[in-house]
C-alpha cells in the first residue's frame, strides 16, 4: 500500500481537463514546433541508410546508364550506312567493319549508332552476316541518363529511404547522404513497486513491461530508444531522472506505476522544470496522459495500465517522433466490419475498443475484446480497433464499423472464428493449426456454451464449442441444438470427453469431500460466468442435490476461463473452484471429480465445406493433438473430428 | 563488348520456359519443402525479439497481476462485515481494523477482499470513514491472472513478435524466447563490366545497385543479407563462388549483369551442382529468372534489369524468405483508380506496370510511368503497381484498375499531381514543398504541354505546365487554353520566363551558330518529343526558316526532358540539342539562345481552392523558390503565383 496516500482526494489531479485527442495533439505539435531549435542531421553511407529519413534532397552524380548501350542482345552498326536496306535490297556486313556483336548492356561507341536485333540478322558464319529491314539511328540503343540524369532529382528531402531507392541512389553514384539524425527518446519507468524482468518477483510487485513496449514503438516508428532504471516514487529522485533524461535526449517519456500517486509527481515535476500545455484528454484509456515541454523538448506522463499506456503512445508519442523526422502520421489500414454484438461507450470519451474479427459466411464480423485497461492480452489477441467518437453512445448489433486494423487482412481472413467455451485444449488447438497447417490461424472468444450457440445463430463465427447437458435426457450438446438452432442446418463435430470437478489447494487444508461443503461459512467458492456450461453443470448438481446458491459464500464470483478459476485458488483468495482437470494439473493444485462430459463443435453444415474448417478437423483426427491432450490429462477420445447428425 | 558471344543464337536459353507466375511461386515452394532439412532456432532474449518469429508457442510462466490488486483508488474493506449497510444504515470504519486507503495497483490481502471507490467514501478524519451502500465480495479487486494465468498461451508458434507482445511477454514472466533463426541470403553479383559503387567509374562500366537493393529487401522480410564481392563473368570463378555461398547460407541470390551470358552461365551452373526446377517465368519484366535447388537450398538467378530484378525479388525471392520463417506472403494495400490513358500490354506475360497516382477531383487517377526493364527511377516514383494479368491485352482509358500501393494512401491523397511539360525548376518545386509545407508532395509526369493539356480536359491532374507559342498572335499559353479548354473554366497561374536555345558542347567543336547549321551533314540533332513545347517551338522556327525536317539529321531522335537532351549532348552522341538554359547550365555545356518563353500553370478554376494548390502557389509566390531559379540560371520572374483569367 501506498504510504503517501492520506486519502485526501482533494489533493488529486485537480488540473486534468479534458481534451479532444485531435485539439491536444495538434495544439501540443503546435507549441512544440515553436519552441524546437534546430533538428540535427548527419552523413550516412547509402548502404547503410535504408529506414532512414533524408535531410536533404538528393540529386544523381553521374548519369544511368553511364554510356550508350545496346538494349539488345544483336549486332551494333552505323544506321547512315544502312540506308536504302529493304527486303529487296539486303545488305552483306563484315565484322569489325560494318558491324560487330553485342549483348544487351555492352557500349554503343562510334562509328556506331544503332542496333539490328539478334532475330532480325542472317549469320553467314563468324565473320559475316547480313540485314534485310531498315535501321533507324539510335535504334535499340538505350540513350545515357535514360535512367539517371547527373544532376536531377533521386529522392526529395524527408524521405524515408526504401530498398529501391538504395538502388537508384548508388545508381546515380551516390555513396552516402544527409539524414535526419533518429530523436533520441529516453525512457524513465517510475513506481515503487517495479521490479525488472527476470528480477525476483513477489506480492505487491510489478514486472515493468511498459517501457520496453516503450522502446519496442521508438524503433518501429524511426526513434533510437534509451531506456534508463527505474526510479522509485520519490520526487527528488524522479525529478532527478527527469532533468539527466532531458538532458541526454531529445523526447522524454515518464511511465507512471498504476498508482494515481506516481501521475501527480509527473505533472508536478513537469510544471516544476517546465510546462505542462495538457493534463486529461479525452480519451479511454488513456486519459490522464501529461503532454510537457522542459526546455524545448516533449516530455510526456503516460499512465501505468498498459492498454492506456499503448493508446496514449499511439496517440501522441508517435505522432512527436514522426513530426521529429517529418514522416506523415499514416492511419493505417482499415475494414468494414458487420459488429455482432451491442457496444456501449461512455459520451465523454473517445474509446478505443480491441476487436476480434473474422471472415464468416463472406462478411467480416467484428467482437469486442475484454475492455480492461490493464488487460495486454486484448492488444496481443486484437485484430484491430474500432474508435467509437465522443458524445457517440455505442452501436447496435449489425451495425457497420470500421476497424484499423493490427494484423494484415491477409490473416483475418486465414482465420478461423471459434466462439464458445473455454478450455485449455483450444490454446493447443491454436498451436497446431498454426503451426503444422500453413498460415490458418484460430481465434477464440471465452463466452461460455450457450453465448457460443447464440452466436452460431448470428452468423458470428465458424463453430462454437460447446458442453451443455440436457437434464432431462442426460444428453449432451445435441439436444441444446434442436432447442437453439432449430431453425438453421446445424450439426456437431465430435470433440473429446472431458472432467469436470472442483479445483482445491494441494492437500485439500479445508477437507473438502464435495458439494455438500460448499455452504460452509470457511469456504468461498470461485465460480465460473452465467451462460458457460460449467456453471450450467454445477447449477444442476446444487438442484439436484437441493442446495441454495445464496447459502454459497463466492457463488457470485465469476471468472471467464477455467485457468482464472484455477489461479484464483492458487492464490488463495478461493478455497473451491469449478473446472476441468487439465487446469488443476497445469497449476499444480489437487481435483475432486464430479463428472465427465461432452466436449463438441457446433457447426453449420454449410462450413464444414471451408478448407479452413476442413483443417481444423484434420487436427482433431490427428495423433499430436491427442498426444498433448495426453498431457495435460482429464481427457478422453471417442473419434473426434466424426461428425454428427442431430 | 562481350567477347565470349559469337552471336550463335542456338546457344542461348535453350530451357526457356514460360510458366505463370503463381504456378512457378507453388512449384518452386512445394520442391523445396520437400528437400529442405529443418530449420534452426535459439534463444533470444524477449528485449531484442522484436521483429523475430517465434519457433515454439510462449506459455505465461507467472500471473499477471500477480496479487489482487485494487482497481480503484479508494479504501479496501472486508465485505462479510458490511453486510446490511445502505443509506438508511450507514456503517463508520476505523482504519486499521475495518479499512485501509489503497491506491490503484495496491495489494488487496486477507482480511481484506473488496473495495470502495474513494467517491464513495465519506472521509471524517485521517483514521475514521463512513460508507452508505452495499459492498459486494471481491468488487473492485483485480484478480490475479485477470491479463495473463500462468501456464495460459501468450503468443503461438510462428508469430512475428510484435512490441505489445515484447510487453505481454515480460508481464507473464518471460525473458527468453526460441525464435526461428532468420535465413541467411547469400547475393553474389557477377558480371565484368560490375564496379563497387564508389569505384572509379568508367565506360563501358556499371555500379553494382541491384545487390544492395536485394540486401535492403532482405532485411525488410527479415532475413539476413550476405553480400558477396562481384565476380567476373567466368564461367569457374561463378562457380567457385556458389559453392562458398550454398555452404554459408540457407538462400543464395546469383545476380546476372545485363548481358544474357551471365543468365546462361547461371542457369548451367545449377544444372551442373544441384537441379533447376524453372527458367522462364510469364512476367514482365523478370521473364529470365531461374529458380534452382543446390544441396537442398534455394539458388535463384535474377536478371540484370533493376526493375525485372525488383519484380524477380519480390515474385520469388520474398516469398521464399517468408516461407522460410512460416510468414504469410501478404498482398499488401490496394486501391482502385482509373486509368488516364489507354495502356496495351503484350498476351504472352503478367506485367507489372509502374503507375502515378493522385486523387484529383475524389477520385483516384492511374497514369503508367516508364515501362523500360531499366529505369530505376520508375519504381523510385511509383505510387503504386498495375498488375495486367495474361492474356489480357490491356485496358482502355477510363478503366477501373486495382494498384498495389508502394505509398501510403495518406501519402497519395496529399500528392499534387502535374502533368505536362518538364523543365528542371518541376524538382525544385517539388523540394520547396515536401520540405517546407508539411507533407504535401509534388508529382509531376512530362508528357508535354499538349500532353497536359489533354490531362487537364481529362481531369488527370491538378494542374499542368504548359508553355506553348501561338505562331499566330506571338503570344504564349492563353490561345491554347481557348482552343482546347473552351468548355472547361480554366486559368492560368503564372510560372516563369525561361531561355530556350541549341545545347552545344562545351567550346562549340562544330562551329554552330543557328538554326540553319542543323542541315548539315556533320551535325546530329538530339530532339525533344512530339506534344512537348520544345519541339513545338522548335518546328515554328523552321517554318520561319524554311527548313525541311527531313533534312535534319537526328530529328527523329526524341527525348522526354531537357535533362536527357542535355546529357546526350554531353556524352557525344548527339551535336546539338534543344532546350533550356539551366539544363546546359546544370550539364557545364554552353548555349546559343533562340528565344525567351512562358512557363506557366493550366489549372481548372475550381481546383484554386483545393488547400494542396494554394501551398504550391504561396511556393511560386516564395523568394526561396526565386533564389532557386536563379542559382540554376536562365529564368526570369514576373509576378510568379499570379492568377489569369484567359
Amino acid at each position: 500500500m501506498n504510504t503517501e496516500n492520506t486519502g485526501k482526494k482533494d489533493e488529486r489531479n485537480l488540473y486534468l481537463k479534458n481534451e479532444d485527442l485531435d485539439v491536444a495533439v495538434s495544439k501540443y505539435l503546435g507549441i512544440l514546433s515553436s519552441k524546437t531549435t534546430h533538428r540535427k542531421s548527419r552523413m550516412q553511407s547509402v548502404t547503410e541508410a535504408q529506414g532512414w529519413v533524408t535531410a536533404e534532397p538528393v540529386f544523381g552524380k553521374i548519369s544511368s546508364p553511364y554510356y550508350n548501350a545496346s538494349a539488345m542482345d544483336g549486332i551494333c552498326v552505323d544506321a547512315m550506312n544502312m540506308i536504302g536496306v529493304d527486303e529487296r535490297n539486303p545488305k552483306t556486313l563484315i565484322k569489325g567493319r560494318d558491324f560487330n556483336f553485342v549483348d544487351t548492356g555492352d557500349v554503343i561507341n562510334d562509328p556506331y549508332n544503332a542496333v539490328v536485333m539478334i532475330e532480325d540478322v542472317m549469320i553467314q558464319n563468324d565473320e559475316q552476316v547480313s540485314i534485310n529491314g531498315p535501321v533507324a539511328l539510335w535504334q535499340h540503343v538505350r540513350p545515357i541518363g535514360e535512367d539517371i540524369v547527373a544532376g536531377e532529382l533521386i529522392i526529395p528531402a524527408y524521405h524515408r529511404v526504401r530498398p529501391i531507392d538504395l538502388g537508384a541512389l548508388l545508381a546515380g553514384g551516390i555513396t552516402s547522404i544527409e539524414v535526419m539524425e533518429k530523436p533520441s527518446v529516453g525512457i524513465i519507468p517510475t513506481g515503487t513497486e517495479l521490479v525488472e524482468a527476470g528480477e525476483h518477483m513477489s506480492i505487491g510487485k510489478i514486472i515493468d513491461s511498459n517501457t520496453h513496449m516503450f522502446a519496442g514503438l521508438v524503433k518501429e516508428y524511426g526513434g533510437l530508444p534509451n531506456r534508463y532504471p527505474p526510479v522509485r516514487d520519490d520526487y527528488e529522485l524522479i525529478k532527478k531522472a527527469i532533468t539527466t533524461a532531458v538532458t541526454e535526449n531529445d523526447v522524454v517519456l515518464i511511465s507512471a506505476g498504476s498508482s494515481a500517486g506516481t501521475e501527480d509527481y509527473t505533472r508536478r515535476l513537469i510544471e516544476e522544470l517546465g510546462e505542462v500545455v495538457i493534463h486529461g484528454v479525452a480519451i479511454k484509456p488513456g486519459k490522464p496522459v501529461v503532454l510537457g515541454i522542459i526546455e524545448g523538448k516533449p516530455v510526456i506522463g503516460i499512465p501505468g495500465y498498459p492498454v492506456s499506456a499503448y493508446f496514449v503512445f499511439e496517440g501522441f508519442v508517435k505522432p512527436v517522433i514522426l513530426e521529429y523526422n517529418h514522416q506523415a502520421n499514416a492511419e493505417g489500414m482499415t475494414i468494414k466490419a458487420i459488429l455482432s454484438k451491442r457496444l456501449m461507450s461512455t459520451l465523454k470519451y473517445l474509446e478505443f475498443v480491441r476487436m476480434k474479427c473474422g471472415r464468416v459466411n463472406n462478411v467480416f464480423v467484428a467482437t469486442p475484446l475484454d475492455r480492461g485497461a490493464g488487460v495486454t492480452m486484448s492488444l496481443v489477441n486484437a485484430d484491430g480497433i474500432l474508435k467509437i467518437p465522443k458524445n457517440v453512445e455505442g452501436y447496435e448489433a449489425g451495425a457497420v464499423v470500421e476497424l484499423t486494423l493490427m494484423r494484415s487482412p491477409e490473416e483475418i481472413e486465414n482465420t478461423l472464428v471459434s466462439i464458445g467455451s473455454h478450455d485449455v485444449l483450444m490454446d493447443v488447438l491454436a498451436n497446431i493449426i498454426h503451426k503444422n497447417r500453413g498460415m490458418v490461424n484460430l481465434s477464440s472468444a471465452h463466452v461460455g456454451s450457450l453465448g457460443g450457440i447464440m452466436a452460431i445463430k448470428k452468423g458470428e463465427c465458424h463453430f462454437a464449442p460447446i458442453h451443455l447437458l440436457d437434464e432431462e435426457t442426460g444428453i449432451y450438446n445435441l439436444p441444446y441444438l434442436k432447442r437453439y438452432l432449430k431453425e438453421q442446418d446445424v450439426v456437431l463435430i465430435k470433440g473429446v470427453k472431458r472432467t469436470q470437478g472442483f479445483i482445491i489447494p494441494k492437500g485439500n487444508p479445508k477437507k473438502i469431500k464435495g458439494i455438500g461443503d460448499l455452504t460452509r461459512k470457511d469456504v468461498s467458492l470461485v465460480n465460473r460466468q452465467r451462460g458457460s456450461g460449467t456453471r450450467v453443470l454445477l447449477d444442476y448438481l446444487l438442484k439436484k442435490n437441493g442446495i441454495d446458491a445464496k447459502d454459497i459464500l463466492g457463488y457470485t464470483r465469476e471468472m471467464n476461463t477455467h485457468m482464472m478459476v484455477a489461479s484464483a485458488v492458487k492464490s488463495g483468495s478461493g478455497d473451491v473452484g469449478v473446472g476441468v482437470l487439465s487446469a488443476a494439473n497445469m497449476m499444480g493444485l489437487d481435483f475432486i471429480p464430479i463428472g465427465d462430459e461432452e466436449y463438441d463443435f457446433a457447426i453449420l453444415r454449410d462450413n464444414l465445406k471451408d478448407p479452413r474448417v476442413q483443417i481444423f478437423i484434420n487436427v482433431l483426427k490427428s495423433q499430436e493433438f491427442k498426444d498433448d491432450l495426453i498431457q495435460l490429462g482429464g481427457y478422453g477420445f471417442e473419434n473426434p473430428g466424426e461428425i454428427i447428425n442431430p
